[in-house]
């Protein structure tokens, strides 16, 4: 028993896994490859445009500076699993976008799939490619890798159903959804019933990570006053609202009743903190509760059997990336049962290579078995993962459990 | 003065004050009265539909049964003072929307103001409309009467940097906005700083009221399923996010810089509840200290020399609608400076005819201080209010004092 043993195990509930861009190019449909040619040093372009201002150039290259090897782990299998044992994590689930600006699968592809710019055919083109990849990547260590598929589930229903159960049938373990629906329908909408269902059936998590949200900057017929700084304070609104953009389909889904009708469905947000989680069930609850307020508006409850907060509990979890003490000093509050730890490898702001440490300052001193669930347990039982294949590796590699004891 | 009164001033920050649809006829410029009554049956006939579905319809028959000259207070200016005399309210802010889906002005104004289906012509038309009856409307009390602009500023800066001088040249104490811009620029972009300078000299504080929430429908190329029930969950979803569209604004304000450039301009946030604020100026705070996962963004702070939750105490306040106990248990992380209690009137869900239970329920056995400040001191304040004049109408219709000392 994984439990009895004086380490602990854990299972990041947030990597990244990417090819290089132009690796991407054999995985491809063939009757896209033209495209893709086409397309590959636009990509490339934007993206090292980006890096310049967006994410800022010396900070990723100051960080990168003499890790190339252990930064190839977002594809190269050797190097993660060197990388892994290093940071003592056992297993992780691989969401795309290795290391951000050099890894996006192609056509929009990822785990932002906007739907502006972008054409259906090229984006599941692009998807496809992604999780073709990912599937062998994942089967050269299948016990510590929890395979994440691409699925641009708001162009058309069908095909995203045959994606999840292609997903399944190659070893992926969940799936990710884009977290904005643009023009499209919202997650409440039973269009995605059929969708929900398969993954039910199939025991296929969902998941949405963070990223995307509509800052816009548009001067309309007007002309920018002199002086004028573009997008000034873009960053503190993306940095203040992102957890507010990934809990959306959340609220969709619990006031729509999709739990009520799909019991069973897993959902996790990840990367959004967890800090949000006690006000956010305070407020749902307030808001199922208290009525006097919303009355007026009609009836909003009788389709659901149970509070919105308690379809939280039994179908959410929270990726939680790089979680600081202080988020673990509020796990009652947003419950110990929904926390999976997760270290963002191999973006700059995660955990690696100093997992040990944080985990130590985010973790010691806390009780041993709510500690063990943080880590690992949860996710093992959210992903149903077989923990004793992993015994061995977790006896060798895992933090010990003594260490996170003292200060 | 007023605070040696034995009896407690109250300035209500949200009331309603609207023509019937019909009346404004006579209040529209006349080059738009032909589209006024093409618009009027259609507007009529809308309203009506609404109040079928979204407002549901026996709630609100019920509630105003019996009480049709207490309402009529919504452009009847006498039966407004006996209503307010009788809440034991001397003052009040006045937004638009009366009853709310029977006195709507024209052509879309109002306090959502939203920008489809509408042309920036005709929503001019009808705020000018509104605005001019509104004037008529403080004039006949204006020691009572803290009347706000509706000045839909998305679509002309110059427009509406003449709207402000209007107003304030004609008895008016601030403005409503949109709370949502829609395709248009949000609020951080600079081309709104010429009206934002405005606004600073002519002390006009600006209002954003709870309303708006982007929650379509839409399926797209996909029929609706069998059995398919239409925009279920709605009401949820809008109630659980109705503070966070309101709040929007007032990021994209604070992060960028508006208050850096304009440190006198002044923001209210109305019937969003206050709930959410000690939340949110810690997430501001720790966005704003906390630069480990975010300097790969960049730098997003050097163009303020302070932080947003300094900014937010120093421009900001809460418009806290019939303000339950628990906002009131929360007020020093609100920020008692920054609430301003608000009936609501005459909407359905507002504290009219109760006002004095439930500021009795909130507030009772507080100290006396801070219950001034929310009641009416910090509306004062805010708006610059003679309250000496407001003295001997406090002395007689302001709730005892000692009447909220016992329990």
């Amino acid at each position: 028993m994984y439990r009895e043993l004086d380490r602990y195990l854990i299972i990041s509930s947030d990597g990244h896994a990417g090819l290089p861009a132009a690796q991407y190019r054999e995985y491809v449909d063939p009757e896209f490859r033209d495209a893709f040619d086409v397309a590959l040093p636009i990509q490339i372009a934007a993206t090292e445009a980006a890096a310049k201002s967006f994410l800022v150039d010396d900070i990723n290259k100051k960080w990168r500076e003499g890790n190339d090897y252990e930064l190839s782990g977002a594809w190269d299998t050797d190097a993660r699993i060197k990388v892994m044992d290093a940071d003592g994590i056992a297993a992780e689930v691989l969401f795309p976008d290795g290391v951000t600006e050099m890894n996006a699968p192609p056509f929009g592809a990822g785990f932002s799939m906007g739907t502006e710019g972008v054409t259906s055919e090229l984006q599941w083109a692009g998807c496809r490619a992604h999780n073709r990849w990912l599937a062998e990547f994942v089967s050269a260590a299948p016990e510590r890798r929890i395979g994440l598929a691409c699925i641009p589930v708001l162009w058309d229903i069908e095909l995203a159903v045959e994606g999840v159960r292609w997903a399944k049938d190659n070893g992926l373990r969940g799936v990710v959804l884009p977290p904005m629906w643009g023009r499209f329908a919202p997650y409440h909408n039973a269009c995605y019933d059929p969708f929900w269902e398969a993954c039910q059936e199939l025991n296929m998590p969902i998941h949405f990570h963070s990223g995307p949200s509509p800052i816009n900057d548009y001067f309309g017929p007007m002309p920018p006053p002199e002086g004028y700084v573009p997008n000034q304070g873009a960053v503190g609104i993306y940095i203040t609202e992102v957890a507010m953009w990934l809990t959306r389909p959340l609220t969709f889904m619990l006031w729509g009743g999709v739990f009520e009708r799909f019991p069973k469905l897993k959902v996790a947000l990840t990367e959004g903190t967890s800090i949000w989680v006690p006000e956010y069930l305070e407020l749902l609850e307030q808001r199922y509760s208290e009525t006097h307020y919303s009355m007026k508006l009609g009836d909003y409850r009788s389709h659901l059997s149970m509070s919105p907060v308690d379809y939280f509990k039994r179908n959410v979890k929270i990726g939680a990336s790089c979680m600081p003490r202080r988020e673990a000093e509020l796990r009652h509050g947003t419950g110990v049962p929904q926390i999976m730890w997760g270290s963002d490898y191999p973006h700059p702001e995660g955990a690696w290579p100093f997992t040990r440490e944080q985990v130590h300052e985010t973790f010691q001193g806390l009780p041993e078995d709510e500690v063990g669930l943080m880590l690992g347990g949860n996710a093992a039982e959210f992903y149903d993962v077989d923990v004793e294949k992993l015994v061995p590796l977790v006896a060798k590699i895992g933090p010990e459990k003594a260490s996170l004891r003292q200060s």
